[in-house]
C-alpha cells in the first residue's frame, strides 16, 4: 500500500509553523489525557494534538473496519499490534482529513471542538505498555570510546563487538514518558582506593543520547524472525534518554552487566514517528568489517538520517547544547537488532522496545554521554551561565531533540527531557 | 491477621496422598483451562484443579467483597495486586470450605461437579503476566564454582558480590509454564581456537537449578522498598529453570551480561505457592561476612528450608535425578534482594518475578546445574540407561521438583518440567 501521507505536497489546514517537527506528513502516534480527563490515542499536527477516538466515532474510518474501541485505549498496544498495513491506512486516512483540499472537518466547527486540542492543553502518557525492553550497544564510537576510557585504546573493542550486536536487558517498569521527574539514585560505590563499598546518592548520574523502535508482535517463541522481514515487524521510533549512574555501574556491572546503574529511570519521547514517516530519510548502512554471519546481512540500506541533539537547561537559566550527533552513525541497523533479538528463538511482542545504545558520532562534540563528552571528568564542559559539568547536578534538566530533514519536509520527534531532582 | 489455613491438624475431605505436595495446608494459586475451555484462577488440592471463580458465584465468598470477575482472568496479577491481606483472607476461606468438618460444598453434588476438576483434566496456564523479570545470582557455592571453573580459583568470588546480592534483567517474553517444550537455540558460537565465530545450534545446553518469587505492588518510582517492609511485598514462590546456552553465553556476555544464551525460554511451575504456606519452614539466614551494608541489615530469619531435586529424563526412558540441593543454602535473602532492587528507586508492580540464581549446595552432588555438576564437560554425569551427559541432549526432559516437609506437614511445588527439541 502507498504510503500516501508522506506526499511533501500536502498542507494541512491546521497551522503548522516552518520549523515544526510535526507537519501533516509526520502523523506519529501517541496517548494522551485532556482537562476533561479523557484518556485517548492522538496524534499531532503542529501544536494541535488531535483525539483518533473521537475522530473515529464521528466516522471518520468507518470503511477501514477498526475495532470500536480501538482508539479508546490507554496504550498504542492493541493498534500497533495491527500490524503495518493497517496503521499506514490511518496514517494516510489523517494525512486527508487534515489536508487543506478537504473541508469536511475543516468547516465542521463543533466536529473540530472534539477533536482537535491545543499541545498545551493536553497531558502527554507513556505511548505503549513496554512489555521487554532491551538496550543494544550499537555505535562503534561510543564502545570505541568506553573501551578506551577503562581498558586498552589498542584494544577498545572487545572480540564479539565486531561479530554481534551486543544487547542486554533492561527494566520495563521504569521507563518513563518525557517531563516526569527524576529523583537522584541512591546506592553502593566503591570510593577511590577503599576496599569496602559506601552507601548514598550517585554522584555521577549521566545522560545517554538514544533512540529506541516499537516492534508490533514479531514472532512466536521458537520462530525466529529473518533479515528479510524484520522491517515490517518495526512500527516506529522515539528518543530515548538511558539514564546511568556511572559510579554504581562501575562497582556493580561485572559479572553480568548494568542494573541498579540504570532502571532508576529511563525516559522516551511522547509520541512515535513510524516508519513510514522516516522513509524519505534512509541513508546508507555503515561499511561493516568483517562481514557478519549470513543471518545478520542486509541487501538494502536501513539506516536513517536524523539529527540529534542534547542540551542541559540548569535551575532558571538558559540551557547549553553539549552534543549534536546522528542516528546514521549507528554501525548495527535496527533491523540486524531485531533479527539478531530472535535468532535463538525469543519472542517479540507489540509494544516491546530496543534501544541503540549510546550514539557517538566520530568527532568530541558529537559523543553521546557525559562520560565521554568530558571524557571521565578531566574535560568538564563549559556551560552558557558560566557553570561547568563534567556530569549532571541537581535540578538540571536534559533536552534531547531529534529531526529529520530533507530540503523539502522537516519530520522530527519533538523533545525528550527529564529534570534530576536531589536524592 | 492469622493465617488459619496453616493448622496443621487441618484435613480435606479431598482425597490427599500422603506424599502430596498439595495438602489442604498449600492452597497455592494458578491459572487453567478446562476442557470446556473456560479459563479461570484455581487452587489445587490433592489430584484437583479448584475454580475460584465457580465458587465466588456460588457465593462462597461473598463476605469477603471481592471485585466481581476478580477469580475470571487470565492471570493472578489483578488477584496479587490487592496485597498479602486480602489474599490472606481467600487462602484462609479455602482452607475453611474444604475442612472435613465442612459439609457445605462436600454434601453438595451439584456444586462440586462446577468447582472441582480431576488435575488431570485441566491446561495449566502461566500464572502471572510478568511485567519484570530479573535474576539474581545469590548462592555462594555456584558464584564460587563458576569463578573457580572460568577464572581463577584463589579469587572465585568477584569484589562485589559479598556487598551486593548481584542480578541483572531478563526477558519477560520467553517465561514459560511447565510443560512447554523448547527448541534448542541457534545462535553465534565462537570455537575454541578460532578467530572467527560460527553459526548454528548451541552445543551446551544447560538447566539452572533456581526457585523465583512473585511481588505485589512493591512500591512507585523513586520510593525504595525498606528492608522491614520488603517481605510483605513477596506473594509467593515457584519452581524456576533458567535455561543457558553456555557456548553463546560465554561469546556473547562481555560486557553487558547474558542474552540470547538465556532468553530463548525460562519454565516456571504453574502454582504459585504463597509464603504464608511456606511460613513453618522459615529457617536460619546463612552467615554474611562481611557485614552487609546497613540497608541490606535483616533481623529475622529470612531464609527457607526447601528441598530441591532436578532429574533428566531422556526419550522413551526412566529418569536420572542428578542434583539434590536446598534453597537453604542463599547467601542473599529473598528480601534483601527486594531491598537492593528497589534503593535506588526502582519500581516493582504485581506479578514481577524475581529470581534465586542457580541454587547450589556445598557438595558435587548439590549443584544446580549440567556445568557444575559435570565440571566443565570433564567429569560427565552417568545415567540410569547406561548413558553419560556433559548438558542436556535433544529430547531430554528436565524436571525440578521441590517441597518443604517438617514432619508434620508436606508443602511442595509440584514439577517445573521442559523438553529440548532438536533445533
Amino acid at each position: 500500500m502507498e504510503i500516501t501521507a508522506n506526499n511533501p505536497q500536502m498542507k494541512s489546514w491546521l497551522k503548522v509553523d516552518s520549523n515544526s517537527d510535526f507537519p501533516i506528513q509526520n502523523i506519529p502516534f501517541g496517548v494522551f489525557i485532556t482537562k476533561d480527563d479523557i484518556i485517548t490515542i492522538g496524534t499531532r499536527i503542529g501544536n494541535y494534538a488531535i483525539d483518533l477516538c473521537a475522530l473515529q466515532q464521528l466516522g471518520y474510518f468507518d470503511d477501514l473496519h477498526l475495532s470500536e474501541d480501538l482508539f479508546m485505549q490507554d496504550t498504542l498496544n492493541d493498534f500497533i499490534s495491527l500490524g503495518r498495513n493497517v496503521t499506514r491506512q490511518v496514517r494516510n486516512r489523517i494525512g486527508e482529513i487534515f489536508d487543506i483540499q478537504n473541508t469536511t472537518l475543516q468547516n465542521n466547527v463543533s466536529q473540530k471542538e472534539t477533536v482537535i486540542f491545543n499541545i498545551d492543553d493536553v497531558e502527554m502518557q507513556l505511548p505503549v505498555a513496554i512489555g521487554d525492553y532491551t538496550d543494544f550497544y550499537s555505535s562503534k564510537e561510543h564502545a570505541t570510546n568506553v573501551g578506551t576510557m577503562f581498558r586498552d585504546p589498542e584494544n577498545a573493542l572487545l572480540p564479539n563487538w565486531l561479530h554481534i550486536p551486543v544487547g542486554y536487558h533492561g527494566r520495563s517498569s521504569s521507563i518513563i514518558v518525557s517531563g516526569t521527574e527524576i529523583k537522584r539514585p541512591q546506592g553502593q560505590t566503591l570510593p577511590a582506593d577503599a576496599k569496602s563499598p559506601v552507601f548514598g546518592p550517585s554522584r555521577l548520574v549521566d545522560f545517554e543520547l538514544e533512540m529506541a523502535f516499537i516492534t508490533t508482535d514479531a514472532n512466536d517463541l521458537g520462530e525466529p524472525v529473518t533479515i528479510e522481514n524484520a522491517e515490517e515487524h518495526i512500527f516506529g521510533m522515539v528518543l530515548f534518554n538511558d539514564w546511568s549512574a556511572r559510579d554504581i555501574q562501575k562497582w556493580e556491572y561485572v559479572p553480568l552487566g548494568p542494573f541498579l546503574a540504570k532502571n532508576f529511570a529511563s525516559t522516551i519521547s511522547p509520541w512515535i514517528v513510524t516508519m513510514d514517516a522516516l522513509e524519505p530519510y534512509r541513508t546508507t548502512n555503515t561499511e561493516q568489517s568483517p562481514e557478519p554471519l549470513p543471518y545478520l546481512q542486509q541487501e538494502e540500506n536501513n539506516n536513517f538520517d536524523i539529527k540529534l541533539q542534547v542540551a542541559i537547561q540548569p535551575e532558571n537559566t538558559e540551557e547549553t547544547v553539549v552534543t549534536n550527533s546522528n542516528f546514521k552513525h549507528m554501525y548495527w541497523t535496527m533491523i540486524q537488532q531485531l533479527t539478531h533479538h530472535t535468532v535463538n528463538g525469543c519472542n517479540v511482542r507489540a509494544g516491546d522496545m530496543l534501544g541503540s545504545g549510546t550514539i557517538s558520532g566520530p568527532t568530541s562534540d558529537s559523543y553521546g554521554s557525559m562520560l565521554e563528552l568530558a571524557w571521565k571528568g578531566t574535560k568538564p564542559i563549559q556551560m552558557n551561565d558560566g557553570s561547568e559539568r563534567k556530569f549532571i547536578n541537581d535540578n538540571d534538566t536534559v533536552i534531547l531533540r531529534g529531526h529529520c530533514d530533507n530540503g523539502s519536509v522537516r519530520i522530527g520527534f519533538g523533545e525528550c527531557k527529564g529534570k534530576i531532582l536531589p536524592a
